[in-house]
């Protein structure tokens, strides 16, 4: 199921934090962690993998190397140039497993933290945009540069847009420059901007606050963010509404308010 | 119409602070100002009917004692677990009331601003949220902390991610934490924080801003800002070109442009 | 074509301030560069104009004297207050007409810079946020100050909104009060503030950046950007990802992507 690396590495490795925290480690330095179609898979895979296991209550999606991700695999769309299509059924593919990947860590029920270290463009960018959370590092950096190369960031315009305001992400999307983590923070593309170095240690903190909450309420909380936000208000509150009454009904939201009255610490059942 | 606590107090005060200003206070200091069931109908009748009454131009949302609202009343909640239905009904019921009274704000021609004194969380930070303007003392705090009992701020978030970006909801959601005022300020949440005692004044100076204006073209202009909100840009443009047109047509504008032209206070005849 | 003021000068001045780059200047400083009935339309053919032109890469709006625009002509729409149906018809007409521009804009395939130095008020102000990039002079300022004179800024709303978020958006609505460029770049209303007497400077080395990119991929992003904003993420992704592999299959990506893959400038064919 893991993809290798010609010198035998896996393009993505999985390691278990702590209880409940299991990150997702882009292992491709030597190429800069571009998203080539195995790793678009890989991480798909991954994500769906670890929505369903019951043990996993957060995922820190993290990069070795100096670069977070540099975005789609150039190297590999150029070299289907001499398909018998000049490579519009490769790049058709490529386009659609990457905005599958992105959709299945909106669809996720865990929540997906961002930890950054290092330059993250193109959809390498996107991927920080798509996480429910992202924390960087101060040095690392932001852009969506496609347009220097003719082909515009059009899918990362999705997720960044969703983050970011208008006239920035256009500002970002028609110059092709890269903002720094600080107004990253500022713009809304991040949570937080750490110290180099201290990076996984911020998400590792963010991720075990987010560990010690009932998996079934973060679940049915997550879910419902996504949703509510593209539907008009009465609908988003008759819905939210719903929401609430089964949540309510969740034998954690019972033991939770019970302790809570009680002054007590809850005992999640569902988790 | 007015529900008492057992103490035989009013659970919302309403007064008149100056011609066209009136100020409602959330008055159950005792339960932190939680939103009852009974207090949520009478917010909402308040607000229905501060809306008909031609003498009011703003409302101004207050509250009585250190806390601003905590939320949905949680003893009352569980109190209905004893239900044979083990409290669904209620919860729906409740639920409903809540996000009739939220978009009954969001409805009523006049603006409705929040003046914040104290925490504010769950459906109290969604109250705010709700609100056309909002004003806070630097000691304020705001949080959606329902993950941290079991009970997810599904409703909550609904107004929440319409003022604030969805990383920061993300984060307020997930974790549970507080925000400072001053965050608050920075993330859209709300519009000016002042030192603690000057919330009041601070609000009442929006208000007595928006008093001066024309009641009418303040109707016009609140409804028609939600509703354009929700709409394609082109569909935006065609409804907002309408509104303008018969905003033209209204006695007031006529007033108000001659008025501007003449170098005049305008004489409002609708207000 | 042009329309003439009353002295003999051209409502909007048109000229290329270097390869790729043009400036478009309203011309009415005697009345505050008010957008009347016959200003609408010049802008509105020049930017459908310049937007076919070939040789054009950039827009920028600018305008001439001390105030950038202050809405529409009031004493033209006023004076259509003796017309049979008391300039209704009048009225509807320039609505349309201005928000015609304003989509206009949106749909031009050339990135539209506002250039802003003075006051941009009500529908100047709507027209800054329409531009897909805005620069200002540290004593700019902007304002919807229609509830002043009884007719609410209801389609600079529309702009507005979609730049800005709902509660300053709505504190500038209902108060009609200016706010500076420094809080304007930080509510997400203009890209960047610079000194007075800076502004054309930082508009043209923004314009420069985007005359070197390929046109035919500006146009693609340009495009793509405001038709997924409206789509719901599944919907824009499905979409987003078809652009990207059209854009993929035309010469200009090939040869950008080529360039980059063997360190050199590209070489547009497209533009």
């Amino acid at each position: 199921m893991q993809d290798l690396s010609p010198a035998g590495a896996p393009l993505l490795l999985t390691d278990v934090v702590e209880p409940g925290v299991v990150r997702l480690t882009l292992n491709r330095p030597e190429a800069r962690n571009a998203l080539s179609r195995a790793l678009l898979d890989n991480v798909h895979a991954a994500i769906v993998e670890l929505g369903r296991d019951k043990s996993v209550a957060v995922i820190i999606l993290a990069a070795a190397g100096k670069v977070f991700s540099s975005g789609h695999d150039l190297k590999e769309m150029t070299a289907h140039r001499t398909d018998a299509d000049c490579g519009e059924a490769f790049f058709r593919d490529t386009m659609t497993a990457c905005s599958a990947m992105m959709r299945g860590i909106v669809a996720c029920p865990k929540p997906v933290i961002a930890a950054v270290e290092g330059r993250a463009t193109a959809a390498g960018c996107q991927l920080v945009a798509t996480c429910d959370l992202a924390v960087a590092a101060a040095s690392a950096d932001f852009a969506t540069p496609g347009v220097n190369i003719g082909l515009f960031c059009s899918t990362p315009m999705v997720a960044l847009s969703r983050n970011v305001s208008r006239k920035r992400a256009m500002e970002m999307l028609l110059l092709g420059e890269a903002i720094s983590a600080t107004d990253a923070v500022a713009y809304g593309l991040l949570n937080r901007v750490v110290p180099d170095g201290d990076v996984m240690r911020e998400a590792l903190s963010m991720a075990r606050a987010i560990a010690a909450k009932s998996k079934a309420t973060v679940a049915i909380g997550k879910a419902a963010f996504y949703r509510q936000a593209e539907l008009p208000l009465d609908e988003a509150y008759a819905y939210a509404s719903e929401v609430m009454v089964k949540n309510m009904m969740e034998a954690d939201a019972g033991e939770g308010i019970c302790a809570f009255l009680e002054k007590r610490k809850p005992e999640w059942k569902d988790s």
